[in-house]
């Protein structure tokens, strides 16, 4: 029986507007089902797209750290693309159940194991092998930062430069939610990113800095000024080995002065921590008590005004001159809101994973085996961002 | 039979000094019994006194909410003053026993309800009408501040002015503890008395401010300048009584923009919440798991450096001109640890503690009811203050 539709796995804020986006893609995509461990999350996003757009979502419950559920599930559906917006812990069983039935896979961030964070392909990577048995293709990290950010690095290498020497991605999230303190996703990943080591790529070496000791105050095109931490952000590790001719790569994201402060405070008085602490005869983990004190990241999507700013500033060589280029794209909160019921944390990473999706989906992109997004022609992807909600543009620098 | 001794109920910081200069000054006392919920804190603090001075120090247990318990050891020991350094919950029952077995009573902070600090003195102050009929006397606030700030202002009243109209008490603690984030005494009172609003009084009237509204730089003899905000403290409800012709009365604490900045986040976060909040099935209140994470204020002892400075800026008339004096302590955290093993804010409030109940066992402070210690003749005390480890200073301002 011949593959149709896709199968979403995952139904947090980026799964909302992944959902929605293939909703109003639905030519494209033909059948959409969507699936998670608890059904009712699916159900309630089928409904909100049913009553925006009039489109049919199939649902159904699936436990996706279980790759004998998930083969089941796939089995059944015979989808030809499975689209992971699940939590980046359940990467691993979901490739496993693709490539036992033979189906494409997409995801929108790097493997992590439960316990320890580390930010790295290397056990995805891993799987090349399987897939290219499989007859099949793996497209890993089509979100915004990672996905846009290696698109917009791939376009500039095929199109605007004949070698790139450096690149600094800049995040800058300039939303206001109104709250003092809060995190735009998981506050237990947020804050443990955030307070981790930064890193970055020079000369062939990775280079370690503490945390948000390297501080940039950067003009971000119509948003502003605001202080920008380098980071280690996983798009890196690919990018250093697919640009060629690279010299330096780095990652930066904004935070404000306030939030900086927070994060300081509460790692001082031991809120961060994640050990356990007796307390009255319980066991306490501070930081899932502080995650448990916040404002839920779900609540913050209609209170959230302003807007976001992610490109990649590139730097080379083009005709034997020096040629420095900004590419990025601005997204405004209310607007994502309004048209996906999801602020544009989750807009900006929801999106490319249903363009990334189309393009397995329609054969644009094709290949066997387990693929960075900066490996395809840019073109088709750049220019549905055009069209699907996440226009860029390009400036000339200097 | 003749009534002989003291007891003191309480075994924390300001037990810990208070008991050692009892101890230093047994000629007087005769016979000194420490008692405590705990009497295990008693030993030690017993044991301590024993190496260092030589001097017996009888101990016993006691539940200081119970007058029952109360009156039963009282009767036993038929001290002729009962100091209580305990909790200030538990100020209403000692006072009740005292007056039930007719024995003078001292302590060193008002009476606060468990559920709602107040600090105010009404319950206090309702009991003189008992202690009268009982033929005893109540010493109410014998510490520093309150206390000793008292002494000084009925000090210049009875001996530098003919008339005061503005006191400002400057409570200056530039102790360094080296933690990051710590606090000096117990953290919900400490917490929850900055973050309440500010009031002073002026012109026969109550001014309220927000939190840490007013904030003045003041130079502290032999310390520096250093941020002082308003606060409302107790003290400022008898000297507004107390002191004829005043104008206006405030009281000044400093505080670091480290520690401030703290106490800000965390209250942003609820940190300093004190109703329960559902974590993980468990009800959980915020205050008190902070409680549980900051250091233990008895272990900042060791390695607390630097000096306190507590004083009255008293402004007034004396022979119909303009008048204004500084009458401060400087105290040392390292000297008062190496002298008691606790450092300056136990040591500024057990010293006081001692001298008043001095004052009232050998009967230079006498009357009948509950006194505030503004009401007594200042002399005697400051001279004890000279020479038992707070000596003072006058500085004669303009």
């Amino acid at each position: 029986m011949e593959k149709k539709g896709i199968l979403i796995i995952g139904a947090g804020g980026v799964s909302r507007v992944a959902t929605t986006k293939c909703a109003m893609n639905i030519d494209t995509f033909e059948k959409i089902t969507l699936a998670s461990r608890t059904i009712k999350r699916c159900d309630s996003i089928a409904m909100d797209i049913k009553s925006r757009l009039g489109v049919e979502i199939q649902t159904a419950q699936v436990d996706a750290d279980n790759v004998e559920q998930l083969v089941e599930l796939i089995k059944e559906l015979n989808p030809k693309v499975v689209l992971n917006v699940a939590l980046p812990y359940q990467d691993l069983t979901i490739m496993d159940a693709c490539t036992k039935c033979k189906v494409d896979y997409v995801d929108t961030a790097n493997y992590e194991h439960p316990d320890e964070a580390k930010f790295e392909y290397k056990e995805q990577w891993a799987r090349d092998e399987q897939f290219k048995e499989a007859g099949i293709k793996a497209l890993l990290g089509s979100g915004f930062d990672p996905g846009v950010t290696g698109v917009f690095c791939a376009y500039a290498q095929q199109n605007l430069f004949d070698e790139i020497n450096y690149i600094d991605i800049m995040d800058c999230n300039a939303g206001d939610h109104g709250y003092p303190f809060a995190t735009n996703f998981n506050p237990e990943i947020n804050l443990r990113e955030v307070s981790a080591n930064g890193r970055y790529w020079e000369d062939g070496k990775w280079i370690e800095t503490k945390p948000l000791e390297i501080r940039v105050d950067h003009d971000y095109p119509e948003v502003g000024v605001k202080p920008s931490y380098l980071l280690y952000h996983e798009e890196l590790e690919s990018l250093s080995k697919n640009i060629k001719g690279l010299k330096r790569i780095r990652f930066f994201m904004t935070f404000g002065d306030s939030y900086i402060q927070h994060m300081n405070c509460l790692q001082n008085v031991g809120m961060l921590g994640i050990e356990p602490v007796m307390h009255k005869g319980v066991e306490i983990i501070p930081i899932e008590f502080l995650t448990t004190l916040l404002p839920d990241p779900a609540s913050l999507g209609p209170r959230t005004v302003g807007k976001t700013n992610i490109g990649c500033i590139i730097e080379g060589l083009k005709d034997g001159k020096k040629k420095k280029v900004y590419i990025y794209n601005v997204c405004d909160h209310q607007e994502c809101y309004k048209e996906t019921g999801a602020q544009a944390v989750s807009y900006t990473t929801g999106v490319p994973a249903m363009i990334g999706t189309k393009m397995l989906y329609k054969g644009i992109w094709d290949g066997k085996g387990v693929f960075n997004i900066e490996e395809f022609d840019a073109k088709p992807f750049m220019d549905e961002l055009m069209t699907q909600g996440l226009p860029w543009k390009i400036l000339e620098l200097e």
